[in-house]
């Protein structure tokens, strides 16, 4: 064989090794049943030890072995070799350098199909190794070597800096934006309304208001009392709707992709998906926008959520500057995982809440590295934020709490009830939501997302005015539940009959008053409303999170309890029971309950726990009080999943169908792998390629009249034994090049997929096919139970699985087959998986 | 067949499925080598579905299938079985529940084995599923089947429970103890000094006296300064002697398993390995009682460490109570994940960090659920812990910090250089620890461990007196040294050059006094010693944790580097680079350098990450400084990783030889399949069984000959096809059972693991063996590269895995040769492997 040949061949055997399509769908192919009766013999072990055709060889590898054994060569030419197989050495690596001048998908997966992890993160190992073995080759490539080592650092450093820039300039965005929609500052219109009165030096602050800033109904000229409060309601719903009808415009136009959380998407992505453009530029462009507007329009909504999805966004865009992600999608998701604790991380200022949300809910594949490497970039990002400072404030903590009484044992009886409800709230919010999105998707709603939109902002703006506590931001809503009252605070929540020059009775509870049992009825109200728009918030084409407004309507909740059991034990302060709370004055803080209702309806709508926790501790400082806020979430928890199975996420990944196989579901049924393979029992059998008898016509015919991803190569028709698998996209490749580049090759030629070619060959030229094979496919009995069979599929993280009997390819079962077979046993249509 | 040898088998089929030794060493035996020729045909596929042999059915099946396939059985029987089919049902549910009667050993392991987790889950979801269909059965065994849905629950709740109150005793114990050294309550001995000075209504608590506390001194009526001083020192010598001599005979004479800190032990049975009695009754008595006296003694040690160890004791004891835990070596293991989380909770009264601990530390597999139940776990023993209240303070949190300073960016400089420190430190400790404890175990000293203990309190004790930073109880030390001076301490600590009757001048720095310049010394002189003499008490015969010996070093070293930085700021107040830190008065806290160099150090010795920042916020509730922890934290990860690979625990394992996987490092070589199994090129060929062919005699020589732990079943010796692959125990089992019990089986009996046995046998009655084997061994062919194989290893759990090629079984991989294989690669001695 000329050198050549073996050169070009060389070439595409490296595509083939960097590209590969795994994924297959046997549907038909002739396949023999008979006993068998072979003579394949000559075991390997005794030959001369094969490395060339295993799977993911190193390139190198592979040119030393076709070198050492290219007939054509001489020896003395191997000994002056050096040169040349440096030189070689030297192009492969350009083909690794330069991957984007190979045709377009090597290397990558198609759109809607599953990545092989086992397969890419072997591939990322030889890479690896190649990396090390190359930097005792100068020192350019030494520096080479090192930048490679520390790309995963650098790449989660800038991902996590990235994110917290963008976080601020969104942060400082959306609070301009949701100013606007009271009015504006006259000397500087892009300032807003603190940084308006910052800068106009004035000292009289009282009531938010000061003279450089102009509401609008002063800029109407309006001043009588009733057609103020009118000019503002219609500002706040014009504003309101222009701002959520910019932002579904947006998202319809530049990034259908945009809306929503992206947390079940993103979930599945992590867990082996490809959705090409989920996390493209325009995505993050419009949904960085898009949030901000559909905040500020005053939607029950948060940002939060969709801070995990912009950051992956930059997460996979910084990526493409790092050959070792962006060519690998295994390694890729390293950063996404890291990306999306940055994300918690800037949205709540939260970083170690981040990296357990990431680990707990969000990532599939998290081994230790990824771990560290996540603490690393939500590290960067709080920290770039707190630099940044957007909230003007020196704490990273959003709601922050001053008190730091102690709780008493009496009062867990509240805490348990409040999680109980958490739970009960979550899982009516996760019901219904889901009936209305099957029902927008199913109904002529789904046909106009644009005025759905506009309708509910509509809606959320009318209602949400009136009442002080909807009217507010959510956030800063919170951030009142959940403080203490303190005597200079003079809103309604803390109206109680207390003496209000005495700073010392603000340290025990006291009585309610006129205030309290109005904000006890508006609180009531907010609750309903925000609990009911939130159904139908969640789900529209807007980018729009959850956290927020599952907490705002838990602290509602909690702080009502707390309120409730205050004066619960001001009335029996002298019972036995809470007695030993009252000593000097009785101490129930409602602002505690605020707080634990909020973890506990987050709890309940998302089914966190740990990171719940510690999210809620960076959020408010609130350490000491772990008990009651475990004890919540744990309670959620329980009621949560006895009311409903799966939290909103998962919820959502099975209502749009993504091929998420859920690693917290355990597997409970007592099928095997041989009821799950195909072909069934009654279709026709597998397309195999025999290994020594096919000619290239007979192979390129079943190229033709399948369309799997993936053929089985057996030993003969006959017996059946399983020798590898080769990728459709490797074979064609192969094909063609044997057809232009190999001598002799016409369609009557053999194609060899053997170890061996006989001797005694007769006919035209062979062509050997043995390298693009792999020889280590994973294989299962067919008496395998499905549920370890499940377990192989997701810690390994198989795209598909042979399965075999006494060695003898019986057929093969892929991850989609896996989820319909799951599906199926729930008794649900097996069509409602994959993409729609 | 009778049905009384159906019965019977039935029996030991039960056994055997709840039996099993995967494991196998495989060193000779015959196998053909030659090409093979079989017309083994019958596609089982076409066949009846065959349930009946495949992995782990469940019981009932098994019994299903015999009596609907049993020959004697009349059809009419069939009809009126019912009764009889339930009282065979009741009795396999009998033989679940009460596997007390059957023999020792049936469903577990040998002491120093591999467990294989992919069989021990499966078999738990088969229990499980049956647990279900029984629930049908009746009120009875709905309650049952209640039980065991909420047992996990119930399981970790004790277990967090009783760690909670032993942990509370432990801690008042070891107060006392530590006491004792110093005086006794005359009214009453057994209060320690705190206690005894309450009791005694005594308000004149200055310089920790009151009247009712004799000093020894004072009991010897030596009044002299310079004589109370020896007798202070001679009696505090004295006890630390007794007290540590004490502890090592404990330890000697009840159980040797007592001792160290008990992480690197647990991390390897976590991650599937049988040591017995390493978490039995005696071992935690005895630990108990000797982390009393070991921390009492004043050894540079800590009992944070044996914390873990202990809980994982109390989580062992109560999964005994429960069979779901006790019977299944995988579902165990769930518990004491859980329990190691309460472990350090209770250690710190930081359950979120033990959870966090557990999860990145200790445990193997840690699917969701066990994070959930961990959680749970830990709230629960920091819950009663928190009621136990030992300490007497009502924060949970141990070293509390009331400051709340901002920190400024340049002073992350001292923070990296305090984590590069931390780091080095770290790194250093671990070297000669781990070459001390192989002197030890190498020469005499291995011999005397208690004059070994002896000797180190000797000199511990001897030089520990006279500097008042050593003496101390280390736990005490670092609270003083993460403090911020306030008006009232008057420690050397606090000798600044301050107006002292002004509460406000210790709101900023100030220049250093006599005080502090006496305190630097000493720090420097503990810092030296506490860091020497940890060296050689880590490994000692006794129970000894690192945590606090290494967090006192750590933070000694930051709080003088905080002072330096302190004094560095005061003196170029004006400069530039601090001028924003010296608004009003300079702002540098030692107290956090001290926090940071403590989190720092830790982590060097550790190598934990997030687990260790969390753990450090739940112990000073410093929240407000994450950043500067995260970032000394990693500093110290990446200086001590670049200086030494393994964190103390992984140390200890290699040293100690456990067999650990460990999911942490990458396998990066190039070694495929081929080079690992075994038998090797030049060994004699696997011990193999035929599936149809060898007589019982011959089986029985086999079993006799070899030392395997298990052998594959092939169609034949000549084609080597692959069937199943049986367990030493089950044959042996099953052997003695049909040479009892099935008539006319001989010694010239054909055993058969063949699906069918043929119509025209001759000869005696056969013997069929399918029921035994597992017809789902996991297999890889020789091809496949290691990386993938320690990957599957890891990921799944598993005992061995069978080599083939083209279906032809070619040898066998364990877990040991993998472990052997790794050890090889690094060029260690791979007989250091395995438990010595």
């Amino acid at each position: 064989m000329p050198v050549r040949g073996g050169k070009t061949r060389n070439r595409w055997e490296l595509e083939s090794l960097l590209s590969g399509e795994y994924s297959m769908d046997p549907e038909e192919g002739p396949r023999g049943q008979e006993a068998a009766s072979t003579s394949y013999g000559a075991s390997p072990r005794n030959g001369p030890k094969l490395r060339l055709g295993r799977r993911f060889s190193s390139d190198e590898e592979l040119l030393d072995t076709i070198t050492s054994k290219d007939p054509v060569l001489e020896r003395a030419e191997q000994f002056t070799n050096v040169n040349m197989a440096s030189e070689r050495f030297q192009s492969s690596s350009t083909i690794m350098d330069t991957l984007e001048d190979l045709p377009p998908g090597i290397g990558q997966y198609d759109d809607f199909h599953t990545i092989d992890w086992l397969r890419d993160v072997a591939r990322d190992r030889t890479r690896h190794r190649q990396v090390v073995k190359k930097k005792q080759n100068g020192c350019l490539e030494y520096i080479k070597g090192a930048h490679d080592a520390w790309s995963g650092w650098m790449c989660v450093l800038l991902v996590g800096i990235i994110a917290g820039c963008l976080a601020g300039v969104i942060d400082i965005g959306a609070s301009w934006l949701s100013d606007i929609k009271e009015g504006i500052c006259m000397d500087a219109f892009w300032l807003n309304r603190e940084q308006c009165c910052w800068s106009s030096n004035d000292t009289h602050l009282s009531g938010d208001h000061c003279k450089q800033w102009y509401s609008w109904a002063d800029m109407m000229g309006v001043k009588s009392n009733g057609g103020d409060y009118i000019v503002k309601y219609i500002f706040y719903m014009l504003w309101g709707c222009a701002f959520a009808l910019t932002a579904a415009m947006f998202v319809r136009v530049f990034a259908p992709y945009a809306c929503g959380s992206g947390v079940p998407e993103i979930k599945t992505i992590l867990s082996g998906f490809i959705i090409r453009g989920y996390l493209g530029k325009w995505t993050l462009l419009t949904k960085s926008v898009g949030m901000m507007l559909s905040t500020a329009a005053g939607l029950s909504l948060g940002k939060e959520g969709p801070y995990v999805h912009v950051v992956c966004c930059i997460g996979n865009i910084i990526s493409y500057f790092f050959p070792k992600y962006s060519k690998n999608e295994a390694k890729k998701r390293e950063v996404l995982s890291a990306a999306s604790a940055a994300g918690v991380s800037v949205a709540f200022g939260a970083p170690i809440g981040g990296v357990l949300f990431s680990l707990e809910e969000v990532s599939y594949y998290f081994p230790l590295k990824t771990l560290w490497r996540s603490f690393f970039c939500a590290l960067a990002a709080a920290f770039v934020l707190r630099s940044i400072n957007p909230f003007g404030t020196d704490h990273l903590v959003m709601f922050y709490i001053e008190y730091n009484e102690p709780w008493y044992l009496q009062e867990l009886v509240p805490f348990v009830l409040i999680g109980a409800l958490g739970g009960l709230l979550g899982s009516l919010f996760i019901k219904f939501n889901i009936k209305w999105c099957r029902y927008r998707k199913t109904s002529a709603l789904g046909k106009y997302p644009i005025i759905e939109v506009l309708v509910i902002t509509f809606v959320t703006t009318l209602l949400s005015f009136p009442n002080p506590y909807t009217r507010m931001n959510s956030s800063e809503l919170i951030r009142q539940l959940v403080s203490r009252c303190g005597p200079e605070d003079n809103s309604d929540l803390c109206g109680y009959q207390r003496n209000f020059t005495d700073p010392q009775a603000y340290m025990s509870s006291a009585y309610v008053g006129e205030g309290v049992r109005r904000a006890l009825w508006q609180l009531f109200l907010a609750l309903v409303f925000k609990a009911v728009i939130t159904v139908f918030t969640f789900g529209m084409k807007v980018p729009a999170g959850l956290f927020i407004p599952s907490m705002a309507v838990g602290a509602i909740m909690g702080r009502m309890i707390g309120i409730g059991m205050e004066q619960l034990v001001l009335a029996n302060k002298d019972s036995a029971i809470f007695k030993n709370m009252c000593q000097g004055g009785c101490m129930v803080t409602p602002g505690l309950y605020a707080m634990v209702g909020a973890a506990a309806t987050l709890g309940g709508v998302t089914r966190m726990t740990v990171s719940l926790v510690v999210i809620m501790f960076e959020l408010t400082g609130g350490l000491q009080y772990i008990v009651p806020l475990m004890l919540a979430v744990m309670a959620s928890k329980w009621v949560g999943d006895a009311l409903c199975k799966q939290g909103i996420y998962d919820a959502h990944i099975r209502l749009n169908g993504y091929p998420f196989l859920d690693n917290k579901e355990e597997f409970t049924h007592t099928t095997i792998a041989a009821d799950v393979m195909r072909p069934r029992r009654n279709d026709p059998p597998l397309s195999v390629i025999t290994q020594d008898t096919m000619t290239l016509e007979q192979i390129e015919m079943l190229l033709k009249d399948t369309e799997h991803n993936g053929f089985p190569v057996v030993v003969s028709m006959d017996s059946q034994y399983l020798v590898g698998f080769v990728t459709r996209r490797d074979l064609k490749l192969a094909i063609a090049n044997g057809r232009k580049n190999v001598e002799g090759v016409v369609s009557d030629s053999i194609v060899y997929f053997a170890n061996q070619i006989p001797s005694n060959m007769v006919g035209p030229a062979p062509l050997k096919l043995r390298k693009i094979l792999d020889l280590a496919p994973v294989t299962i009995t067919d008496q395998t139970p499905m549920e370890t069979v499940v377990e192989m599929f997701r810690k390994l993280g198989l795209r598909q699985t042979l399965v075999t009997v006494n060695g003898r390819l019986l057929g093969v079962i892929t991850k989609k087959d896996v989820l319909r077979h799951i599906v199926q046993l729930q008794n649900q249509d097996p069509d409602s998986i994959l993409f729609n």
